[in-house]
């Protein structure tokens, strides 16, 4: 009986509970005991689950409880492509996983046509990770009281907050009222971490000063106005993470060479379908596909998958210009970061040295950035190649339509 | 020299191109090739990218173009819990693959205290996979005629539409108008597929149709009206993919037990968080961590993880009965597929097997919705367990309160 | 002393409330008393304010209480212009009160210069007033059985609905499931009415039938998925009252000669303005300034002076066709009517008549559908005035640009 | 033959245009012979829209072109109610002009309630009306460096802004990136004034700063992202004009004898149609009838009506406090003044005075701000009578209920 397999007969004896198997055995005995135990519950073969390459330690320590094994997410590579950014600066692959067949295909398309082009330029133009705690007050003359505090000492504020990190910043606090509910939306700067962890610290502590001075009592450290993981428009609007965008100018030629159509075709594809069609479906988003790309992105590079909501808040912009084509995509709040999280396992570490901005920047907060770059120049391509797709396709239908 | 080495000569030969490899050599040598050759572009070391378990001739073939080897998330399960659902129905493990730590723990502390219920309920209330190609017209007298024209000849739309699928049915057809745009919102029952190809071919045979009975011409087969892949409220409001909720009823010694907090602080903290919050943030997301099971479920089980993107229109509602606790989740527009896409791919189909909804159904579409089913009430277990720590920090600091 | 003063004294003596004075007197002596009082009350001079010629009685029967006198809006009328409708065929001059200076001037131009292009075409392309109520169930199995009960069913809420109305006719009843709440939004054919009235009682009699077959009980009538004046998605992509689009192509020497720019340049106004930037804002009215007309037309009208909030719901498409503009507007939920509510007061029937829309049409429903179109017109103007006003501004300082 | 006979017969002539009339005779006289015109062309009297008491004179300079008349809206008052405001303080009667029967006993009913309670609190939380031009430049290279300047430049365009007004001050500018549009959004404490011209007129000063500092041109001196008369949610979300909340505590007792049912049926009336039935709609709007309150106080006191769009901005809590009622009404973007605009007309000023708030206050802003609590109190008082209207039809509905 292997030690997998004793454990297993402790978890059927009632002796142990699933997820306390790591507290008797290593990480790695731990997993194949839990996989024999559901394959046996399941009547499952887990075979390639099993079957891992990362770090077992390293996965349950600070990634996943009750682990089982891995998902395999096929990667490629998409580019390289030039990208004129405010951090970064020369020619990248970008890698990307997903397991929607064509899309690696499609920006990588994208990403050619862009350097036909000569490259892409991109700039950060906002940034700041935000947590927004509520609090319950007796009413407005109380909120008005609290709010009225919060403006006039920002700074005892910051000092709270700032105790409990070495590298983040308090940006600002912006307060709102709803009734006898107080919000206040604290934005730091988390340098090269995505810093939700960082930004939730920080404001416990500067909430505890807020209780003492003010008649507020906290009731959820987030109040939804941060906002996490939601499709809020105050993400969209003011954004969160990293606002940045991307756009390219491309010569008539190229576009004609290379995607078989044309400016003002693309362009009007863009303004019916991401800007009319957006605007009438009530959207945040107006882009053709700006998550598929963040979402491979952010898988290849450990990215929190779940904030591809958030990334999704995109607009893009097509114009002629005498023939020639202008073509943007501007992501509001892209939370992207170097440092923490997912971006230490094994293979997710391995596709951020692809790109050179694993870790820390020089200066902190540059590798972040310039990952938000060449992602915003990734889905710029997506939006490229989809719609020329798209624009190329109503030719036909206009070539057609001539001939009945 | 290897097979790759010989690959990456040709390529820095500019003999071949990156994504040219596989026509030369089989999917893994030539994944190895492209992996080599980034490796010394990038000077880098993808050693455990390239550590696959996965099937590359498969990934390749459907997956992923420019393939170099595997992401690897770390997957774990969290339950079992009882789900008494209109498809799901008995015991469930959940698989959820994740990078974010903690996540996998406190949905495992949800689903044990549903457990401790009896179990959820779950219903899917309403189905659906639409595709909404966009039209130019001279203006809204064309506009008119053709909106009229469909609204009488759904039937002829059908049977162009449903002639390219064996299983996809046409169920409806919803025209809007804005200026000489016309859109047309075709929703499809697709079975066990999560259905976006199948809709999305059915429906260009039918754009056909309106093209030639119509003034109506395409201009993009999708106009964003779909929508698919970005926070619209049209999905919020009208549903796409799956409409599922999931509810329980939890007894109030149960709440104070498992959670240590009452079931009116939790009602308290999620009208304050997930509702006026929300509310004040315009978002089309009320909830508190909906999009973090959904992506975790999706990656697990090889849904398209861009669709996390609509799986967060969920809302969240909490209240008290007489001490005891009712809870819900309502996720309007989750999209997911059993057979297709991802799921094909082997740890996503091993995930699968551990639920029992690998492949279609019986009847078909049911495995699909038990999916749905499954993930609603693993979504519900992980709004417990969030706003119970919530609440329960809220009391604490309410107890301060009382001492200062 | 007058009738009027003894009624003060009654109120001063307690022996009357200031709200039941038309039970002790006509409507006018009531009103004359009333201000009286509150003029005595807040020491002021309501002179103007009584001065009024619309007829107390009638006002005071259906359209206020507690009437002190009238509010009076100047009123001015902007045309005539040529439409093309589905209903309004003709040439109309708009009746508008505003108070705010240059409005109607600004839609005069408008106006003059669709007449120059020969006029505008308009059509109604969706209608149906919507009444929404909420109910209570236990949990999603009930919320489950009563949606599938209501979709087999609607012929019986049908009969329910229609049994309380000579001209209404119930459309479609769509339902909606949030946890245990379930709404059920039911669209009416109103014909020449607004129809929030008509809409409400019948659906009142339908929800009786649905709180007899099914487990769900009511909890408001309007469960705010009508929406009834709240600025909401649901509306404005679905429609609500009538769904209106207005249109005009316009010769580039008309641009030119009258609006002193070019289509280009009106066409790049309104799409970093009304489209790109309305998407920015998170909004969900891309036009310049409908609302302003909308108000303008419902305040001289008569109609419900709170749907302004729906009537924003508008998108503005400009396109430069060969030189000429193509512009459109398409308002998804205008709310109007020429039967009942303020329609029947004196000043605002006059400007019904000046239409040419007074009370029911022949067929029923066309009045009200020609006022819609017409009011889209209005709108178009207005959008073309204000956005060849921002144009030529924006050439003027493109021409500083040159100079400096 | 008249003044006004003999202006028409010039028209006729084409000797004059109709919009020319006020160049060529008094206001009154124009606005006469225009009347006179359009009877004959319409074939109708408009005898009672011509029988007005304003000042045509003052109409004609500022509120109104093409003036015929006016339009008459009946107007009552309602309350007094007692309102403990930052600025309001004191027992008020609310003026409110509409055609909607039963809107104003609605009010009424709810103040009645609120004085019971000892009256209403109020407070302006934030305040600020905004303008937002949108500026073209080459791309986001010359977007960041707009951006840029623009952050470290804020009072070069205070001093350029400030120099066009004597009250006005700029409050801060936040600027916005969309490829290669950037949009800045100028906020301004414009005290009494509504102060949309007052802004548009600053920000028009400071863009021609803008334009000579940096690479941007001015597209439109509003884009959109201020957002004036669209439902936006950069308003519900930062606020426009004032932001102001009212709210009040009734005992159980006043609840049930006054509003037939109790705190908890209120509670969940409102939790399910304001919040969750308008989370489901996707609206901005969490109220039940805050619009109608807002229009029909614009509408009295001379406020601008299209402007009801953003005042519906609004969300309503309410919460049993141990058997007593909280309620709350929170008015994001109420756009009020005391002078200027309509405010100066006979009737509205009437309004104005008796709420006591006509003219500049002191100190400046201290009257708008009055106004907006005094209406926020108005709201409340809808909410609450419409809500308990709700609650108490589904008490009836329940105890039918237990009765089959």
């Amino acid at each position: 009986m292997t030690d997998a397999e004793s454990l297993v007969t402790r978890v059927r004896d009632g002796d142990l509970r699933l997820h306390e198997l790591e507290e008797h055995a290593d990480a790695e005995t731990a997993a194949t005991a839990r996989r024999l135990y559901v394959e046996q519950e399941a009547d499952v073969d887990l075979s390639v689950t099993g079957e891992y390459a990362l770090d077992a330690e390293q996965a349950s320590g600070s990634a996943i409880e009750n682990m089982i094994g891995a998902t395999q997410i096929p990667v490629g590579v998409a580019g390289p492509v030039e990208v004129a950014g405010g951090d970064a600066d020369g020619e990248y692959l970008l890698p990307l996983a997903t397991t929607e067949g064509a899309l690696l295909a499609s920006v990588n398309r994208g990403l050619s046509v862009i350097r036909s082009a000569g490259g892409a330029s991109a700039r950060v133009t906002k940034e700041g990770m935000t947590r927004a705690p509520v609090f319950r007050v007796d009413g407005v003359v109380e909120a008005a009281e609290t709010v009225e505090w919060v403006r006039e000492n920002v700074d005892a504020l910051r000092e709270a907050a700032e105790s409990t990190t070495s590298h983040g910043e308090l940006m600002d606090v912006t307060p709102y009222v709803v009734g006898d509910s107080v919000f206040l939306r604290f934005r730091y700067d988390t340098k090269d971490a995505m810093g939700m962890n960082m930004a939730t610290i920080a404001t416990e502590e500067a909430v505890g000063v807020v209780e003492a001075e003010t008649p507020a009592s906290l009731v959820a450290l987030s109040g939804n106005m941060c906002t996490d993981k939601k499709p809020a428009a105050i993400n969209a609007v003011e954004g969160r993470g990293r606002s940045v965008t991307a756009d390219v100018e491309i010569p008539g030629e190229v576009v004609e060479e290379r995607l078989h159509t044309t400016a003002s075709a693309i362009a009007e594809a863009n303004t019916r379908k991401n800007l009319v069609g957006s605007a009438k479906a009530g959207s945040l988003g107006f882009n053709a596909q700006a998550a598929n790309v963040v979402a491979a992105a952010f898988l290849a590079t450990g990215q929190d998958e779940a904030q591809v909501v958030e990334g999704a808040n995109a607009i893009t912009t097509v114009e002629e210009r005498d023939g020639d084509l202008y073509a943007s995509v501007s992501l509001a709040s892209l939370e992207v970061g170097t440092v923490g999280g997912g971006t230490k396992l094994s293979t997710q570490s391995e596709a951020l040295e692809v790109l050179g901005f694993a870790g820390g920047g020089d200066p902190p907060g540059s590798n972040a950035r310039a990952l938000a770059e060449v992602i915003a120049v990734g889905a710029l391509a997506g939006e490229l190649s989809l719609l020329a797709a798209l624009a190329s396709n109503h030719l036909a239908s206009a070539h057609e339509d001539l001939g009945r």
